[in-house]
């Protein structure tokens, strides 16, 4: 973590406070603002009971175009009904009032507890109070309000050159891990300088989302509310960033560096999670297969159990990879723990304990299975599951 | 429980005893056997990665004869190459011999750690005595030997008329919780003295499978070494049941009642369980629908922890029923527990509290959803998740 000075966006301000959605006085408020209305695009949750913000959102990003996102921890306004949907505008407007621009340049979201209604007047009443404390270095504050269970922020910084100007993004996102009492929820917001084509944004933000938070595991749980945003607001003022241009494909790897880091930092906080499990699925026939590989050890309780034990037990993880329906070879099939091989033609490699035991108390360990059926691959992270998880879901009462 | 002398089945004996696979004393090595060859039937895993004694069994049961089943606890023999597939034949020839039958009659059956070998000369040396001991009261006898970390027996009788003639069920099994460290594992084996068709047998087993071995989860792994294998010896003299015939489907219903029971008790010794959860899934558009519904709640760790945690925590569950990508009517959909409405019209139900709480304390407890879509229903049972499953799993190196 950089000083929050450091966490800066030419043409962006943020803040976070305590409006009293929280019991407990931690931020729960969380403002983002571009000085001009900024590219937008957008990745929700594709599960059916989306929260009312998603919903609002999915109209709004049609447009592509955004000034501001209010966000609340607390209360993921999910399974609300119609009355959730009102109070979601209510939001909205109280924000676009206060900043004084066009209610459908706002952009909501939540996260915390699902069936129940906002506290609303005391986000309205907030609203001045949010809106006046509105800096450039206040985006670490917002990190603060979007919050829950995590035990630390996920903020980053990324700088690059693009026709002789800095373009700068940094990013904030809260973790897959429990929020509250009912659900796994991941937000994620970008925001950025840089000058770039709104369909370009798009189709670079969906890309990087896939192999950063479509890349990680903790529990296998899709939460109602999941979102992630990116602004670019052109403040910067590189040559716009098109499709096909070569700025763009330097800029999606800047992107994708961004979002890897918050990835990664959400696994390491995922409840109650010990160690970071990186898991690569090489010699894949299929892109898909090597995904439903990797997800299945990802996802696998035994797996996780097993590394949170610091046991390196193979068993487990070929029998989560042959139980898919795939037709592995399994005389193909190679097994590694950090380079170090566990399994290969169809049983064990023995004489490599010592070594084994010493990775598997690394904070940090690389999966890798070659399936020996083709050429593509993937790669995940997932967390370990532990006596905490059970303890942060199951001790809980609503 | 019945006293040992009601598990007996005319024409068939059987015994369990310690042969020293276990290091601790406890039964390990089970057979049973038919005075004259049966017909017989099976289910297998569908792990690409198949125990030895597995790919023996596939082999055999194609001439849908057997008249012994040989079974070890303490050691899978899975992912040992061609030694272990030897192993299993060695095993099998040391029973025939014992037995004094046609070895392509004996069936292979293992569970325990996976990678390593048999202790062959062990189970050789046992073998006289095992067939020396076998006995009609002997059953029970023999789920002993097959059960590892198991906390009670699995084991049921059914009884029905057939044609003036009595006909007995009587089924083992052990349990779909982690069997030393490395795999789960579901071994069960029927014995009937029905007098059944070969083809109808097959047909019968396969459906009752189906809805009963099938429609469990404790952890949602599949093992290497899953087992289910069913011998008719006829001994009962009914006239004999085929398929289109009048008495099939009464002795279908036998069976899956039997092996209902005995798939309850797997789940409710699920390891570290507290509580079974029977999940029914209604109004789906397929039954394939249906099932993944299911499964998806009843696999959700969040939905495992809340119901070990006693919280009626239906946010998780829409939340897992919504994310497979089925697209629900979010306004039809309606959940309940024991009757009790917690979800209807896209929100919380709300003033039942009391009541819920009570059914949370219950040890079983049916959860329903109605999905509004179809016609098609599915039930399955589930176990919660306990800080007792990550002990089990975790904490036991290799």
């Amino acid at each position: 973590m950089k000083s929050e000075e450091a966490y800066r966006v030419p043409g962006f301000s943020a803040n976070g406070i305590h409006a009293g959605i929280k019991a407990d006085g931690r931020p729960d408020l969380a403002l983002l603002y571009s000085t001009r209305p900024a590219k937008i695009a957008g990745v929700f949750t594709t599960n059916c009971f989306k929260a009312a913000p998603v919903l609002l959102d999915q109209q709004r990003i049609k447009k592509g175009l955004a000034q501001a996102v209010i966000v609340n921890s607390g209360c993921a306004n999910a399974a609300t009904g119609e009355e959730g949907f009102a109070d979601a505008l209510a939001v909205s407007k109280s924000a676009s009032q206060a900043l004084g621009i066009a209610d459908d340049l706002v952009m909501v979201a939540s996260t915390g507890v699902i069936g129940h209604r906002f506290p609303l007047p005391k986000i309205e009443n907030s609203m001045p109070r949010l809106v006046t404390g509105l800096r450039e270095e206040g985006i670490a504050d917002a990190e603060a309000g979007i919050m829950t269970t995590d035990r630390f922020p996920k903020i980053a910084l990324r700088k690059g050159r693009f026709g002789n100007r800095e373009v700068t993004l940094c990013g904030i996102a809260k973790g897959a891990g429990m929020i509250e009492p009912n659900m796994a929820t991941m937000l994620a917001f970008v925001m950025t300088d840089a000058d770039i084509e709104g369909e370009a944004l798009d189709a670079v933000f969906r890309r990087s989302v896939a192999k950063s938070f479509n890349a990680i595991t903790v529990d296998g749980c899709m939460s109602t509310n999941d979102t992630a945003l990116i602004l670019a607001n052109g403040v910067a003022g590189n040559p716009p960033l098109k499709k096909g241009g070569k700025g763009l494909s330097r800029f999606g790897d800047l992107l994708g560096d961004l979002l890897g880091e918050l990835a990664r930092g959400m696994v390491r906080d995922g409840e109650g999670a010990t160690k970071l499990i990186e898991i690569t699925v090489e010699e894949a026939r299929t892109l898909q297969d090597a995904k439903r590989v990797a997800y299945a050890i990802g996802n696998s309780n035994l797996v996780k159990t097993a590394f949170y034990g610091g046991d390196p037990n193979w068993g487990r993880i070929i029998s989560a990879a042959g139980s898919l329906g795939i037709a592995l070879p399994v005389e193909k099939v190679r097994l590694f723990f950090d380079g170090v091989p566990l399994f290969a033609q169809g049983k064990g490699v023995p004489g490599r304990e010592k070594e084994l035991a010493a990775i598997m108390q690394q904070p940090e360990i690389h999966l890798r299975i070659a399936l020996g059926m083709g050429s593509r691959s993937w790669t995940i992270c997932a967390s370990d599951l532990t006596f905490d998880y059970v303890k942060i879901n199951a001790h809980y009462h609503t």
